[in-house]
């Protein structure tokens, strides 16, 4: 019979590896689904109908970038995770609500961008910009809980989720902007949108290092 | 070579690694999948096609905490699990079977609502209530299943479990009872499920402690 | 460094645990993608739109139970597998095709039966039940591979699997009747198809076990 | 208090582990989401519909071995990887993108052979080249910079990677050429597409060793 602090602490060891397990599942299906909003835009020859149909590509990027940057700060933030308590589980559900969601903004831009309409791209412009900011927010929420509570391995601290922090100011901020502009100019705010993707995929102080002939942590 | 007695016990480790893996996967498709029910109804302005959109926006949250709930659950009662035998594993599909219909009348009550129809709301709602309600009879089954065939790690009582259970009455007979009153008044209805979906997902005891200043279990 | 033969023995183990992730994966996918092909059918009050759709979840049953039973039987094969080699890393991605091809049959048989036309019922019956027995075929040239080729663990013998075995005879013959008989009697074939899958799911021995008072294993 | 050593350590094994999962599922939804794609093609008899599909049950064929061969190249670098660090998870994410991307492509060939316009045979053909390239070229980017950078097991060389690096250049070269000849005849580079994706599955040492009476590895 097993004491009652090996159970607890195999609890906590289990939910914090089937949060990953279903975090994972949700977030490596919400960046396939993407794929399904694509399609060529008649009229005009094939070549035509493909090229047309660039917001819809603009936007799987700009989606799968965001998404793909989510899964590497959630996997930065599990990584120096001890255990996950009842709360986090929730706070974690809330966080797979708005990335589950973000197919259904991509799919807005996409049409509204196609179709030509200035308010149709406002709109998807200004959803679509609040889901991501949306995904930023749900995701500090989790990282400050497990912080305070004292969730994380003592001792350790993550370089990957030491540089999410320092984007996350950043970051926000640029999608506050970014929903305002997109009212006014909802064309160059997607641009903008794809800036701060790269921004959140792109590792600066690793690529620095290695351009700088160290090896990456 | 391997004892019958290690390989057994092994079968039965991997038996319950695995139904986690497929459970988990099942579950995160399902919640992901939702996404693709949602769009945009015609006609108005791009704003308005966007905000009478809102029952889709409504029956997509309830689905998703009601999906992310019965995961809560489900995790609660594999983290107490001691092995799975065959007959577990099959009440684990019948399990799967109704939370991966949950989307399909997901789609009927957002299209009953947006289209103003009193009897095609009944039949959305009355469909949407049995399945949710199916849910968690299923999940109920699958632990009193794995309670009377001593398939529990002994002397183990995970807190989140005994919480299900408390739930299970009072969220079966909620069920029950919105069923029957959405024939008479189906959009009530929705609230109600939104209300019971809410009660199976805030961990109130838990946030009671931290609110309380106590760190949550 | 480590030495070749503990390299060797970690790449065979580790190819066993990844084969059973991404089957588990594509098992789970396949058989959640099947609520897609769920949708009312016109013309009729709510009610009879409902309940005419009720080939769709005939055949949503059906499938859901035999990727179901597949599942199990795969899981009841890695159980007693020491290690997967290149070639068994291929058929077992044969047998996901097939699988992964079920969905599509489905809806054949949904739109067949609902638009009541003996000859689309004839054609999508046949395809059906082609692949139920390719499923089944795949899987048993998988396990006749691993059982000569010595990957399974020596002494073991997984009573689920030897079930699999017993079943398979008698399933595959029943589906090679039922395609014939198919052509003859569409809607009686999807009735046997019904009936073999829940043969597959069934665990009589456990079920007997059960009710006979002992403990199933 | 953990050390910093073992934190770094963990961490990287973290990445690794949850690399493959995350890996596993995007490509086991890529793989099982083309399945949406068939549809039987009016006009005709329900078997001339069936039958007038073979472009798309031709194209899921292809699609599926392509990303079968993925995974199966994906298993064989993690087999040694001995960790995972920030830009190799960035460069998985481009190798994800476009395994993500294959089923728009496939798509637009089921389509284009069935419309039997040349034209839009041609833009498919190259498209979907293009992809199947992109596909292999962004893993030999995945596999050169961890070999580069060090992050293999020292010591360790799998014979499935040796065999992938020897099929690269060909592959790589035989969908360079496919592409061209794509333009002149659509039809054909289809073919060849399909052989391709036959070179890249079948794992000719093996078999042989499998005809030959030895054991395959």
């Amino acid at each position: 019979m097993a004491s009652e602090g090996e159970i607890a602490r195999n609890a906590a060891t289990f939910a914090k590896t089937r949060m990953e397990a279903f975090s994972d599942g949700v977030m490596a299906i919400a960046i396939t689904l993407l794929v399904l909003e694509l399609a060529v835009r008649p009229p005009g020859s094939p070549l035509e109908q493909f090229w047309q149909a660039w917001p819809s590509y603009l936007a799987y990027l700009v989606s799968f970038l965001t998404i793909g940057a989510a899964w590497i700060g959630h996997n930065a933030l599990t990584d120096v995770l001890d255990r996950a308590d009842t709360i986090l589980l929730r706070l974690n559900l809330v966080f797979l609500l708005v990335v589950a969601f973000l197919p259904f903004p991509t799919r807005l831009i996409a049409d509204a961008i196609y179709e030509e309409g200035i308010d149709a791209e406002r709109v998807a412009v200004v959803v679509y910009g609040l889901t991501l900011l949306a995904i930023r927010l749900a995701f500090f929420l989790m990282e400050t809980y497990a912080r305070r509570e004292h969730l994380l391995i003592p001792g350790a601290d993550d370089a990957d989720l030491h540089d999410e922090r320092k984007k996350f100011v950043f970051v926000a901020t640029g999608y506050s902007i970014t929903i305002l502009l997109g009212i006014l100019a909802p064309l160059a705010a997607v641009g903008l949108y794809f800036a701060l993707a790269i921004v959140l995929v792109v590792p600066f102080r690793s690529v620095g290092q290695l351009l700088a002939g160290k090896q990456p942590e």
